[in-house]
């Protein structure tokens, strides 16, 4: 008999609805088998474009069920939730103009040339397949964008990929709801229902990346998770691609000019961005370097006096852990409570509901690994680490002792612009991190061509980017025709090019 | 005591000289740490290019003592190696042009945007930069365009990365010298001689790619061999890229038709392809669909009757493991020797000397799995299988049976240009592999920008190419800059291009 999956209201830990059922292997199986027969028809690109947009306008016709259901289901509110949705409905939309453009085929045509040195060139075109089917793992923060209608599944979509989505247990029943939108939007496109499909159950993961017929996996959530999904991927008799965006610390560096003339602002801004959506971002700033000092000390008091939102966790799991972590952060010899996070106890909260602190140590505590090297550890939620720097000897210190990050933030003062330690500050941060934000905050992934979401281990499992147009990179493998007639070509590659992609010929760049 | 490394004839498989002791640990960590600390020097792209320059004008100038001694030491011969050594000073070339232009930055620009739907956007710049120290393990069977002055370092200096070479032991002096002229080369360019490092002996393998400061590995070699290192550079702590070139069979088809009509040029053809270098090349034709009756008994007789080279082969363990091989495979059942392969015996050979040889089997055998299963195994050396099908299903059942490939071939008649057969049989090849070569053979991988030279796996661990100016891609990842002040940001990525790097700015290519 299988479990049944439930969907769970996190305001109160209680059960809202059945769900469906945990996926057997043979439901794996299936769902991976059918997805794999729908390749074929994922080939038209055009097609694969329609299906985007559907996708983006069904899901708009639906926000509010939608909305709904994942709040219930996630507690995020719905004002966050309407513009994830939007924010998501803008990612398919941008990727169905990506597929529909051809710039990500990367096409390149060498003629041939008797007479090239050192030896004669045949006619040489390459551009790049699609990898086959695509496991995308949803993540528990962001039931929309990096879940079953997200960024992974538009990108290997638009790639020509099928996705089966192993669907987050915190969110199961937006799971459900969207991948039926999916589905029903491949078919208005006129494409097979199976280009999309979901799973359920925690051991439904090991079975999908395990699957003969499973290309690629993308997959955004912990450290230990990822790193056990990666380890199988690894380890398969053939080896797929695993790209997964793990954890991150997301340092944060406030330089002693900074701090001295922008305490309030750095202040409020530090508040605002690791307390937003209760902390429970990937790119939330888990680590401050401060200034020892008065004007760090000020930029810790105007952190402190801002007013920060309390609430339920997305789990009671991730609610334990949450307090957990804190807790054992917060005993180490050295470590004091500024803000003291932990469970919120006034009137009108949720019972579940948690609130935001931060925690102090000197920088000297960091650099040399033992028990404080959990303080360099991702806890993930509504907390943050200040560590207060003596010199800016013992702040690199401590940014040569982290791992890989997703971003790597500086605030500076204004006329530090063109000094030569805050350009050797960001070039340091540039070797942490896959983003480094000046005078801004982390959180906040924005769609666009230029972003990199992803970064060194355990930041990312691989050096692509799950957000941004590059982010269809990771579904696709480039062939090369040598010597073939024109007829027999693909279109793309064709002398004539007669879908005008974009295409660099002997070395020259050829807009579409 | 450390084991004396010694170069060995393959001629006699007789020591020639000792050339240097296996590197210990202690070697391996000082050569990575030498490396990592001339990771900087390698930032000036201007400087990473005037090193390639002067690596190839140097190896040529001391050509006739680099082909002499990989003559001594690997067989090929003095022809074959002064092409080698040209292709590789043109690749070294070819790899300072792209490290000079930039086009391998992947510069993306998309300015702030306040307006932006679904939200404001930031000032985004993204670029790629260099991953560290690159482990390269040298390839048997190219002395020199595989090995120390090969395709991967080349690639990797150009990306800005130092290298630490681990030298093949079939031709340690080979590497000793080149090494030595690189470093010489660096020398010449300002900069620090570690920019390549060389490590010698079976564990100074593991030891390098575990070796915490190495970032990436590229890999030319066996299953086996690569697969175990690739198995140890995913479960690091930190995994690291893992670029490996393995094994791959190379499927050939040759249709009724293209039988029917050219069986003299196509057998001739197949011999002086599967025979080229001795059969050593990752590219050897090493499974051939022919049709059954006349026309492809005619393949079989041109190949069989073409006059084919005997020698010896690059030394005395692939010897005997080629010599198994070919036993094994011949005794299979319902094989047949068209052309016994086997330990040349005439006068005047070289003591160790093979002489190439045919297997044919009915294709109905193959796409089983069980015994024949073998077939469907690359065999290093001068021997391929000519499987002989009797319907398009069945030659279409083998290719669904094969593993990745780094290139499948097919062989067509002249009005079989526009045919929708012809088309569906060249679509399915590059199913299977990076390359699809028409009426041609796979031997002979052009450097140049549209090759492909790696192929689903065991043809590679990963998407990658390891020839052609692609091949640069594998040593770099992206770092997105969002906000940062023009005079912060890498000199690439300011308003006004001050290097003239290839851009795309808010969505529109801007060449140099």
């Amino acid at each position: 008999m299988a479990n049944a999956v439930l969907s769970v209201d996190p305001r109160t830990g209680e059960p809202r609805e059945r769900v469906a059922t945990e996926s057997t292997p043979q439901d794996v199986d299936r769902a991976v088998r059918a997805a794999a027969a729908a390749t074929q028809a994922l080939a038209d690109r055009a097609a694969r474009a329609d299906l985007l947009r559907a996708a983006a306008a069904l899901l708009e016709d639906a926000a509010e069920e939608i909305v709904a259901t994942a709040d219930a289901e996630s507690a995020l509110g719905r004002p966050r939730l309407t513009g994830e949705l939007a924010r998501t409905c803008y990612q398919l939309r941008a990727f169905a103009d990506v597929a529909e453009s051809g710039a990500h085929l990367d096409v390149i045509i060498d003629h041939a040339d008797p007479d090239a040195r050192p030896a004669p060139r045949p006619d040489l075109r390459r551009y790049k397949v699609p990898l086959g089917v695509v496991a995308v793992f949803s993540a528990s923060n962001f039931p929309l964008a990096f879940s079953v209608p997200g960024g992974d599944t538009a990108s290997a979509l638009a790639a020509g990929c099928p996705v089966v989505v192993k669907a987050h247990p915190d969110h199961p029943a937006t799971s459900v709801l969207c991948a039926r939108i999916l589905r029903a939007a491949a078919v208005k496109a006129g494409l097979p229902e199976d280009v999309v499909g979901l799973v359920h159950g925690f051991d439904a993961g090991p079975e999908l990346v395990r699957h003969p017929l499973t290309a690629a996996v993308g997959f955004t959530g912990s450290v230990r998770g990822g790193r056990a999904l990666y380890d199988i991927a690894c380890s398969r008799p053939r080896p797929i691609p695993f790209h997964g965006e793990l954890g991150s610390l997301n340092p944060v560096v406030v330089t002693e000019r900074a701090a001295e003339t922008r305490a309030a602002e750095i202040g409020a801004g530090l508040a605002a961005s690791y307390t937003q959506g209760l902390g429970q971002f990937c790119v939330k700033p888990g680590l401050v370097l401060l200034p020892e000092g008065p004007a760090g000390d000020a930029v810790v008091e105007a952190a402190v006096s801002a007013a920060v939102p309390s609430g339920p966790l997305l789990d009671p799991r991730m609610r334990a852990a949450f307090l957990a972590g804190v807790r054992e952060r917060a005993a180490l010899p050295g470590v004091q409570e500024v803000l003291a996070a932990g469970e919120a106890d006034a009137d009108g909260e949720a019972p579940l509901a948690v609130r935001p602190g931060m925690l102090t140590v000197a920088a000297a505590r960091l650099a040399g690994g033992g028990e404080h090297q959990e303080l360099l550890e991702e806890c993930f939620g509504p907390v943050t680490v200040l560590a207060r720097y003596g010199s800016a000897e013992e702040r690199d210190a401590v940014l040569d002792a982290l791992p890989g990050n997703l971003t790597a933030t500086a605030h500076l003062a204004a006329d530090e612009g063109g000094d030569g330690d805050a350009a050797r500050l960001v070039a340091r941060l540039s070797g942490l991190a896959g983003r480094v934000v000046v005078d801004g905050w982390p959180t906040g992934v924005t769609v666009a061509p230029a972003m990199q979401h992803g970064g060194p281990y355990p930041a990312s499992t691989s050096g692509s980017t799950s957000v941004g147009s590059t982010a269809i990179e990771r579904w696709l493998r480039p062939v090369c025709f040598q010597n073939t007639p024109d007829a027999l070509l693909p279109p793309e590659l064709r002398e004539d090019n007669p879908l005008g992609v974009p295409r660099t010929v002997d070395g020259v760049h050829l807009p579409s």
